[in-house]
């Protein structure tokens, strides 16, 4: 019926694909290993990527239609399969995280696993320990965090739920005194969760309030999920942008719910049963739990760039616009400087935040073990690092999410794309685990602290300070900069770190002697701490590329990632570096952005290869856009053929309305022409 | 059942919002007719709303928990209800358009207002408008735009589509030839509009190729609804974030449809029965429409700023967090420079957008007029600068929203808070009407041909690149610049405005010397050129703030906004101004840092009289958040009260899926038991 009379796009994209994967020289495998933590890693997600994929009940086929009860409960469906596969395959529970993290949306298991175990274990004292380790491993009751109020978030010290020790009774009582101390935006606790650890307000007998301790509360009956006595809970409500629909983020209320003395997290603080307080060896030692997740929020974050940026290069090699080239073809538009001037960061920045992620991991595993021994000395450095961090990278994937999905232009909006998809599951990584705002004064805070304690000559800084050792010498900071070649800058990067690092310092310097935080200093500030601990960090990696089982032959592509990564770094830092006499005049600053564009376009060549290492799957993906193949207008047109709205020839709001609108304006039109020949 | 213990949260919510409104001393009446395009606008606008808002078709209850069918079904509804207010309530073709625009969600029916009556209002011939014109008018048809296609967008001339006539018949022959020159993203062509203006290559006889015309062609039976022979057409599928649920965006397949010889659009080009071209007197002639709806999306953007800046300022009134003062209250987050120094630039924004959008509508009147009489020499200097304006308007009120919507923490990623909704209504502006990225090259373009064409001494620049008079005559770029007082801007803010033209100035002159642009470089001259044609008409504009009927002592709080408005576009032009030294060193930068701060601060004690006078009702908000009354706590409570997953005690999802889930942990965590005593 339709006829081709002219090259077909559709088919040419398919061409494209072939041809951008055919020319690209990187070793897919041993570049898929070096991102995924090893072969070992790397096989374990594939193998569960074949069997989660081959499942009908994690099929992603209309979900995009569902109204939000229904995506509930098909997540807890999926909930339930996960767990007759973990029996039917022998899946540890690391593989089981392992396939909450593989799936595209966030399900109350998520937070037993995220925010509930790692809490209990960490903190149960022996006896609830002995009752419940096993039931809470096993999934045998279903936990949840409760610690955000409806009017207070990150301040625990603000909370207003109670937990009153009655020594008759060896009991708490636990309790909400107002609407506002209402449990909120807790997930699993909605509709799903039969256990819960809950931030709640210490007081002793005398009425001794001792702060924010943490308690073990039975909410659902195991019998039959009916809520507690004393206890209202329930879903929250549908949460912006269709994200996080599976999760049953929840208020919970508490009136007057007794819990016994065992019920305290005791590990590190303790009630004794007359009511006398224990006090813990060291206030923080509790927030250890925090910094894992949040440095498993870097990892995060590159998971959730490298999906984007895959789909958006895959579409940008396939997608032709402008004026056609003598063989009749337009251009790809990832050949624009302007389209790879933009992605190519971002493809970086996937690889930094991948490898960092691991990088951190092992330095906090290490931490982790000073921290059960007891030494606590690098605790308050430690939660300034990861604070920092965090922000950055949720701030910046966020931020490189929506640019991919905006790099494709109109079909970037369409669900199909799932691109949007991504963004929604992932922006609220700016608000959680530590408001972003809110943790940015305090990186600005502990950086003012470190430069206050700065000592000429000083060189026993800790990582996360570092860059201040450029402050303690007799070295002058740089006064201009020569962008020589990408080439000199792979084989040596350090020159970027150092300009990064004074810049850090000459800030914080700065901020230091105005003598008040004012306005917006907080997030630039902060910016400029965490840019200098993670380009020293990137150096770092450089160094190791080959080493981290990457060939030789490849090494040069991915260091050229990270030249790119500080040099954007950099070209973001702009106005520090210009204020600050580091760079000057339009000459440096030209080469600079020279140098960018240069690095972009050199990458072109290996975008698909470089992205095909992330090796996700088309079912992962979940993208018309981002089809492996290069098939991406076959794919829009079958989805829009499955569009519910489209099983009738005519739509049911034709009898219902259409009709009538149409039938009234041809009323009113005759109408009008009757009266105008009158 | 829940006694209250101290003072309550929820309650001081609202006592703090009361406090504020107290404390304001700007007068809403004047204020309001003055962003709302004076009192008869505003009248108009505020008795539609009360006519909606009462209306249960109109009801906002449950929305966030409809499937995109439901909310497509609901949107024919509420278009049918429009139609019966407008019969009952006389209302204008005007007041309709005005409804719609009321409405926080995109209708089909929005696409036949804006979309394809003013294309067939300005393009139909003689014989087509006395037949379809009445009709048009009356939705007697309903009708939409058909051009992008399934493999390309905004670039006309690379269309599929065909139009090839016949003189034997005087018909043209409408065909899509491929796959992906099927029509795509025509909103209400999936599953609503009986008629459809389309662009299509025009063949004449010999096969001579003309390049994109414009026809009108039926899609749709008026009798019974049904497609009309050779055309398949339905609707593509939801978009992405949940956006524009309620549109049915499309795709459209002619298999050699016969359409006759008057459906040609001819008002400009016309081909004469024999099959003879008939040139249009100006290429760009039928580009008119698409300019007015892009000034149009200034004031879009102001509206869509407005409503999110109200809520984020109402919660950060009412919202308390920190160290308690003596009076044992935590502060009012909206005290923090943090806060304040976000949220009130976003405030200025919203006013500039609003005004500017007036003083667009004015200028293009006329220039419509001169264009109508044939005078068309302003319309390449005209489309330059609203490319740059939509590029401008849409890119910074989309990340004004998201900013709006952070500010809100936790709470802002509910739904309820309304700002997720205002953000996926929006976020599609950076790519429809002209791709963001593509425009800017188009503004670059422009601004480098001014650049060439200039002569020295020369005067009489047109306003888009009237910045370019910096560089005729003999005066030297400002070197340095001194922030005297917010007083002193206020009273004269030319001094900003020359630093913004003068950048403008000089990053064009720069990169017309550079010969190539490369990278990154378009969106930044872009926005540079943009941003020296709005600060001139800012200062107009502050310079009639009384005449345009604000109160005396009301105008100086509406000039700092603008002020502020200039002082965070050059603190945004930063790196700019310090490259090519319009501005020096810390002290200077962080005078102007400093004078961004204060002035921020100085604009809290308004900032609730200054959002009332967005004079939005709750219905059109639909925040739990930006609750006029302060009662924001209760708000979220209701809400999640009504929450369809709560209908139940025991979720369905218990004996589903999480009994067995409970019950295989809990025999798993008995086996494990038992292992272990073996």
């Amino acid at each position: 019926m339709f006829v081709l009379t002219r090259p077909d796009a559709a088919a040419q994209a398919a061409l494209d694909m072939t041809a951008a994967r055919k020319a690209t020289t990187v070793d897919i495998p041993s570049l898929r290993d070096y991102l995924h933590g090893g072969a070992e890693n790397r096989q374990r997600r594939e193998d569960i990527v074949r069997v989660l994929s081959a499942d009908p009940v994690f099929s992603k086929v209309g979900r995009d239609n569902m109204s939000r009860s229904k995506l509930f409960m098909r997540g807890q469906a999926m909930t339930r399969r996960l767990h007759e596969l973990q029996n039917k395959l022998n899946w540890s529970n690391d593989d089981l995280r392992r396939s909450l993290s593989i799936l595209d949306e966030t399900l109350p298991l998520t937070l037993h696993f995220q925010a509930f175990e790692p809490v209990f274990n960490l903190q149960a004292g022996p006896a609830l320990h002995a009752e419940y380790s096993a039931l809470v491993a096993t999934r045998g009751i279903l936990g949840c965090y409760l610690q955000t109020e409806l009017a207070h978030g990150t301040a625990v010290s603000a909370l207003e739920t109670t937990a009153t020790y009655d020594p008759a009774t060896r009991e708490f009582e636990l309790h909400s005194p107002s609407l506002t101390a209402a449990k909120w935006w807790s997930g699993a606790a909605g509709r799903t969760a039969t256990h819960g650890v809950v931030q709640a307000q210490l007081i002793l007998p005398g009425g001794k309030r001792m702060g924010p301790h943490l308690f073990f509360v039975q909410l659902r009956s195991l019998e039959d999920h009916r809520p507690m006595r004393g206890v209202v809970l329930g879903d929250q409500g549908p949460k912006a942008l269709g994200g996080f629909a599976a999760t049953d983020n929840g208020f919970v209320r508490f009136d007057r719910v007794r819990i016994p003395l065992k019920n305290m997290l005791s590990k590190f603080a303790q009630v004794t049963e007359a009511g006398e307080y224990v006090r813990p060896p060291h206030d923080k030692l509790a927030y250890g739990g925090m910094l894992y997740i949040r440095s498993g929020m870097v990892t995060g974050a590159g998971m959730m760039t490298a999906k984007a940026i895959t789909i958006a290069i895959r579409y940008a090699t396939v997608r032709r616009q402008g004026t056609p080239s003598p063989d009749g073809l337009e251009p790809q538009v990832i050949s624009y400087p302007s389209v790879n001037g933009r992605l190519m960061p971002i493809l970086a920045r996937a690889y930094v935040f991948l490898r960092l992620g691991k990088a951190l991991s092992s330095l906090f595993t290490t931490i982790a073990a000073r921290l059960a021994s007891g030494d606590t000395s690098l605790l308050a450095e430690l939660h300034a690092t990861t604070s920092g961090l965090k922000v950055f990278a949720t701030t910046t994937s966020i931020a490189d999410i929506e640019s991919a999905r905006r790099s494709a232009g109109g079909h970037g909006f369409s669900a199909a794309a799932g691109m949007g998809r991504l963004y929604a599951e992932w922006v609220p990584s700016a608000s959680y685990e530590g408001d972003n705002y809110v943790l940015d004064q305090q990186v600005v805070r502990a950086a003012l602290k470190a430069y206050r304690a700065l000592k000429p000559g000083q060189t026993d800084l800790p990582p996360s300070s570092a860059y201040l050792q450029r402050l303690t010498g007799v070295e002058n900071p740089p006064s201009g900069f020569t962008f020589t070649s990408v080439e000199a800058l792979v084989a040596d990067p350090s020159t970027l770190v150092a300009l990064l690092e004074w810049r850090a310092a000459l800030v914080v310097r700065e901020l230091a002697n105005a003598g008040e935080v004012t306005g917006m200093d907080a997030a630039r500030v902060a910016r400029a701490v965490t840019d200098a601990f993670v380009a020293a960090r990137v150096a770092e990696m450089a160094q190791e590329v080959e080493k981290d089982g990457v060939r030789k032959e490849d090494a040069g592509v991915v260091k050229r990632l990270f030249v790119l990564y500080l040099l954007t770094s950099a070209e973001a830092a702009l106005s520090d570096l210009l204020v600050h006499g580091l760079l000057c005049g339009t000459q440096e600053v030209g080469a600079l952005r020279g140098t960018i564009a240069t690095t972009c376009a050199s990458l072109v060549p290996h975008a698909i290869g470089l992205t095909d290492a992330f090796a996700f799957s088309d079912w992962e993906l979940d993208s018309a856009l981002g089809m492996y193949d290069g098939r991406v207008y076959e794919a829009l047109w079958e989805r829009a053929q499955r569009e519910p709205l489209n099983e009738k020839e005519v739509t049911d709001a034709y009898g219902e309305s259409i009709k009538w609108v149409l039938q009234n304006g041809q009323r009113r039109a005759a109408e009008a022409q009757r009266n105008a020949k009158l």
